[in-house]
């Protein structure tokens, strides 16, 4: 089935312990889509580039069948830019800047055959443009995922919460989930979320897995110790590439299937972390990533019956 | 199988944002054997305490048949005493102070039947005790389990290195993984931990769940999300007291029963945190054990042939 995901490609300049890149493709639907891409054929990207974008970078996008109709370019902006920091243990972020450039004008109009995507993904970005494209769809997708972010919660509370109420998915960091909600527990803080409308409910913890919620029911993916983690930007949005390009493809949206969609994400996020920026998502096969589920599905098998 | 725990009995002073208790009776070993306790009959302290231990506090050990012959007493001096705060999110702990008192005299000689111990545990102490120990058992046990500190590691390296390379399991927190091998991938934390003797490496991670590594095999036991945390004080050693103790019942150390026996570990861990101090582990049925056990085996069970 399509997979439209809406959100920011943006020119990326990473600094770890271990290497540094500069101005290099990037942005939440770069992660994602380039995930999902593994998964699904018919992948359309809604965002928007100024003037500096270099074509060329863009054509990582095409390799993989990926849509570009929907990315609009404002030739007299600069595109939206990151440079983040990372410290030793590559958990404490410093974001040096973000310069949202042409994404401050980010309102997109859909090409008429994006109206009928089944899945749609809303990367963070203002809740009022999330809720724009959602109405724009011809036709209710099988499935909305909705991503945000702390600026969000704090500035446009009332209008992020109309919008999650017409998503079945909300997919947060664990302290999203706790600003959101003022839980710190993360059950309470998920069962305070599903009153705001998703069925499902994930949330993210770095490092530490994903849990999903639905209804009653929790499942948890744990991640897998790595030995060589370069550069985590992109993580969470590969989680989702991954997640929605897994349901995508496979068309079951029961928990138990949704539960192997949560693995997959797992494991596209595992990959996009062992090299810097997209790289180690742009050279994998379908058997490094069948391999790497059984590495998941491994860690936490066990003989329920010996003794 | 008989069970052997040596480590230190405290009275602990707790404060968190849901409540505070003085002079409790708490300590590694204390936390230790009531997990242990539920699974297996036979189980041994060695420790030492001060003249202002209230005898009464220790009929709660007699309660659960855990023999107390190897607990010293110097009348003339104090028990162990700490005293945490924690902050609103259970993670941030502060060490208000650690009174050694009588610990700082632990050198125990062990009761003749104790020799014959077919586990032990040696809780975090002195590294060179914890040799002495091992040396007086008259039979080596089947298993040696052995827990440290950054203190320990800090000090008295090169004794710990000694120590641990006599043991089987070496079960330490992530950032004490950490510290002891300079590598901040716990995979190769574990490696590296590995060869320094043990051919079982467990690393917990606190609120994120707890890793068994065994060669080139791993396990990871999720922690389960919980609606209420009110004191995480000897969750760690609760965890030590679930897998041992479940191991000395079932006599079976493959790696499989291991996996189990680490999910009974977390199982413990997960009630001590339900409630202040000790609270909890003195008011569980087996059947509220089991229940728990089925909820974690939930938490990660997906269904392979699904799509």
């Amino acid at each position: 089935m399509s997979l439209l995901i809406a959100g920011s490609i943006a020119l990326d300049s990473i600094q770890s312990p271990f290497g540094k890149v500069s101005r290099t493709l990037g942005g939440a639907i770069t992660y994602t889509s380039l995930a999902a891409s593994y998964f699904v054929q018919k992948i359309m990207l809604v965002s928007i580039v100024g003037g500096d974008m270099d074509k060329k970078k863009l054509s990582v996008f095409r390799k993989q069948n990926i849509d570009l109709k929907g990315i609009m370019t404002i030739e007299e902006e600069k595109t939206f830019e990151w440079f983040g920091k990372y410290g030793y243990d590559l958990n404490s972020r410093e974001t040096v800047y973000t310069k949202l450039n042409s994404m401050a004008c980010f309102n997109p109009v859909l090409p008429t055959d994006y109206k009928n995507a089944k899945f749609l993904v809303l990367a963070n970005f203002s809740p009022l443009i999330q809720m724009n494209i959602i109405k724009q769809m011809a036709i209710r997708p099988a499935l909305i995922l909705l991503d945000t972010s702390k600026y969000w919660i704090k500035n446009a509370e009332k209008q992020l919460l109309e919008t999650i109420k017409m998503t079945d998915v909300l997919c947060v960091k664990d302290e999203e989930a706790r600003y959101l909600t003022g839980e710190y527990s993360l059950l309470k803080a998920a069962r305070a979320m599903a009153m705001f409308g998703p069925k499902y409910i994930i949330i993210r913890n770095g490092e530490h897995g994903v849990l999903l919620f639905h209804q009653n029911q929790i499942f948890y993916s744990p991640s897998l110790p790595l030995g060589d983690v370069l550069d985590p930007t992109g993580s969470g949005n590969s989680f989702t590439g991954g997640f929605t390009g897994y349901l995508s493809q496979s068309k079951n949206l029961s928990f138990d299937n949704m539960k192997k969609a949560v693995l997959f994400g797992s494991v596209m996020a595992s990959f996009c972390v062992e090299k810097f920026g997209t790289d180690k998502l742009l050279s994998l096969t379908n058997k490094d990533i069948s391999d790497r589920f059984e590495q998941f599905a491994d860690l936490v098998q066990f003989n329920y019956e010996i003794n």
